[in-house]
């Protein structure tokens, strides 16, 4: 899997990647600039590659035509959908074009522009969404909140349980998302009302690609290379809409009315030097029924990733403190692997496309270091977690920015970072059942 | 909401179109013809009017250009995100093109296609599918399989159950249907099969737009208007995979193999006859919410639809034995109404678009004869079906084939219907864990 793309001892000719803490030469992830006519970006140390400007310059004509066709889309599930090694001969052309020494470096210069004057867009057209349960210790510290005897539920680590999620109202990092209304339980029967208790979910976002035929499940041992790259994911939950409303058919306005998303899609090439083996399985866990398990995705579908979640609240800003980090978590506490979740998925045939959107669910360590929402911060609500600020929170309040980073690295010689996915809570509507407003 | 187009005295110079069990001139329902350059076509009688090539012969030259923009589109997303007034405008044209008496009548009919030579697509491209759960007496009876002291949840009544299903897999009315693979639960834990209570559920589907900005919810009063158009959905369960995975988050892979949906878009305008009051709260229910309240609502949103389930299995083929009534339903079975459904899906400020489609839920009678599921049907697999072939059946068995239909009228000298929504099991996939197959 290891290929000279992730040489630590190559620089490239953009000053910045070298050392950059999220994106130098080895790293690489794709993007889409926002605007009428999207545009598919690479992005290298503090800026952005053109990539449609970088063919139009003649600068990617060792690519095959289906590699160009997608880097000219504007977006990025065409890319998604390539073949593995059509997505890898780009990876191979990019990092060729942005290291030291190439030819053209002068001409791809130009085509460069400031990250920081650049608007992304969601990288891909979400075709479907489904939100996996994997992170066994959220499962476990959410379960003890409602099942105190009984957390796991038994089908539990016999097959990665998911939902279908809601996928229009994904939205790209910077975008604000607002408080919703919803039916919440109260002693006198349910009332309308703006949610009380917003929270945020730490979650993985795997892009699918190139996907399958309706009725033909992806065998485990093809499963990783259906998987175009990884994002981060917070999947908003309005906690008190939730209890009332899932049961029997899971969780709905609860989790509907707003998810975000990263902008760049970190590749699988570039996170084949942090593969891990898969959490390993207690002696007294089940048995892995064959349709799951696979030699190689037990010695590498881990995934060494730290991730992290910030919060910025109005006073802070006010009181001009920096953003305070409320967990501190990792990718390897996932029960189950990102191609396990995807055989899970396709077993009974239904059918993935490039630009399908996989969830993690939320990843948890099992102490309160790494918590990654709210309802296990604060015990449910009853134990407020006290910000540098000197301000309480049980969950979120208006004007709260959650920021979810990731990177990965160090003993590699580099390292690799996925970018910000960033959100603030917004005010509820005004007035959800009136015309008038 | 009476006009002339529901005027039964009017007549088609489509002579098949007189008197026609389903298609009269007073229905007019929306497809698309299948084919590379997909069509919007307009069924009437046994025939149906390409509308491309009516616009093409100046035909219909009184429409707005959206209008005559949407009906040149190769699916009906764009007419579905017209504004009923636009909508309307189409059907008032399509009505008097076809009426007796219009000057280019023998023009138009040039532009016809016997239905039986014509092989339609899905209407739409399915932007997201959303299955409520409406249908109170499926919800006790299913319920009461799993709980017969506690068959409703006490949300039941206060809200519309819903949860977020998989768009990807619905396939138009024709597409066989693939028994799914997936994990079940056994006396020595689950193990991976072909699902061996593979079920139907007979519901409405509800085809959404224009739809809603993220964060703006749709009030009830303006619900309406959201709702372009009504066709049949065959919610695809196997029950076996379902009780296995679905707690705590809800069905997923017992549903996500398979859904059908019939290929006619009946239009909220033609159905406006034949809407009647919703059900009545009893007395013991619990107040509507506000946002759940409209008092046209109340009086206009139920529909008289009658709904029916029809089998015909390989033994039956083979002996020259017709289809099979398994089940006769109807609409007024729904405890909300499809703008309660639309209001609820859009409070918490959750997007819809044209296109999105919302299910009903199964829509079974209180007893047995109008049963929407095997499930209720056999008790739960206890008390098989014997067929008119003599066979048995508690689930379904690989070749079976189901057919749902659905018609409104009588009362207003004249009937319409929705078409077929039919599909044919499949054998399950011979080894969905190898690349040998």
């Amino acid at each position: 899997m290891i290929d000279h793309t992730h040489d630590a001892s190559r620089a490239s000719w953009v000053a910045s990647a070298n050392g950059h803490p999220q994106f130098p030469l080895q790293n690489l992830p794709m993007g889409v600039l926002d605007g009428a006519d999207g545009r598919i970006v690479v992005a290298i140390g503090d800026c952005v590659l053109d990539a449609r400007a970088a063919l139009d310059a003649g600068l990617l004509d060792t690519l095959a035509p289906p590699a160009r066709q997608a880097l000219r889309a504007p977006s990025l599930n065409a890319w998604m959908g390539l073949p593995p090694r059509e997505r890898r001969a780009i990876r191979h052309a990019l990092f060729e074009l942005l290291a030291d020494g190439h030819p053209a470096a002068v001409q791809a210069d130009r085509l460069l522009h400031a990250m920081a004057d650049c608007r992304l867009a969601l990288p891909a057209i979400v075709g479907g969404y489904t939100d996996f349960y994997c992170g066994i210790h959220h499962a476990v510290k959410a379960g003890t909140l409602f099942r105190p005897d009984n957390p796991l539920l038994p089908n539990y680590k016999h097959l990665p349980i998911a939902y279908h999620g809601r996928h229009s109202s994904i939205t790209v990092s910077g975008e604000a998302v607002r408080r919703p209304w919803g039916q919440v339980a109260g002693d006198d029967g349910p009332r309308l009302q703006p949610s009380a208790r917003v929270d945020f979910e730490l979650e993985l976002a795997i892009w699918a690609g190139p996907g399958n035929a309706l009725g033909e499940p992806v065998p485990i041992a093809d499963a990783p290379g259906h998987i175009a790259g990884y994002g981060l994911f917070n999947d908003w939950s309005a906690r008190d809409i939730q209890a009332w409303e899932y049961k029997p058919l899971g969780p709905f306005q609860g989790k509907n009315f707003a998810s975000t998303v990263s902008p760049w899609v970190v590749t699988s090439e570039a996170l084949a030097p942090f593969r891990r083996a898969a959490m390993p399985r207690d002696a007294s866990d089940p048995p892995l029924l064959d349709y799951l398990h696979d030699t190689q995705d037990q010695r590498l579908g881990g995934l060494d990733i730290e991730l992290e979640v910030w919060i910025s609240t109005p006073a802070m800003r006010t009181q001009g403190l920096p953003p305070h980090r409320l967990a501190l978590s990792h990718a390897q506490h996932l029960y189950w692997t990102p191609a396990q979740m995807l055989a899970q998925h396709t077993l009974g045939g239904c059918n993935l496309r490039p630009g399908d959107l996989l969830a993690s669910g939320t990843i948890s360590t099992p102490d309160h270091s790494g918590d990654g929402s709210l309802l296990e911060r604060t015990s449910g609500g009853r134990k407020p977690v006290t910000l540098p600020s000197g301000e309480q929170r049980t969950f979120l309040c208006d004007g709260d920015e959650i920021t979810l980073r990731a990177h990965c690295g160090g003993a590699q010689g580099y390292r690799i970072g996925f970018g910000d996915c960033r959100a603030r809570l917004a005010p509820a509507h005004p007035s959800p059942y009136s015309r008038d407003h």
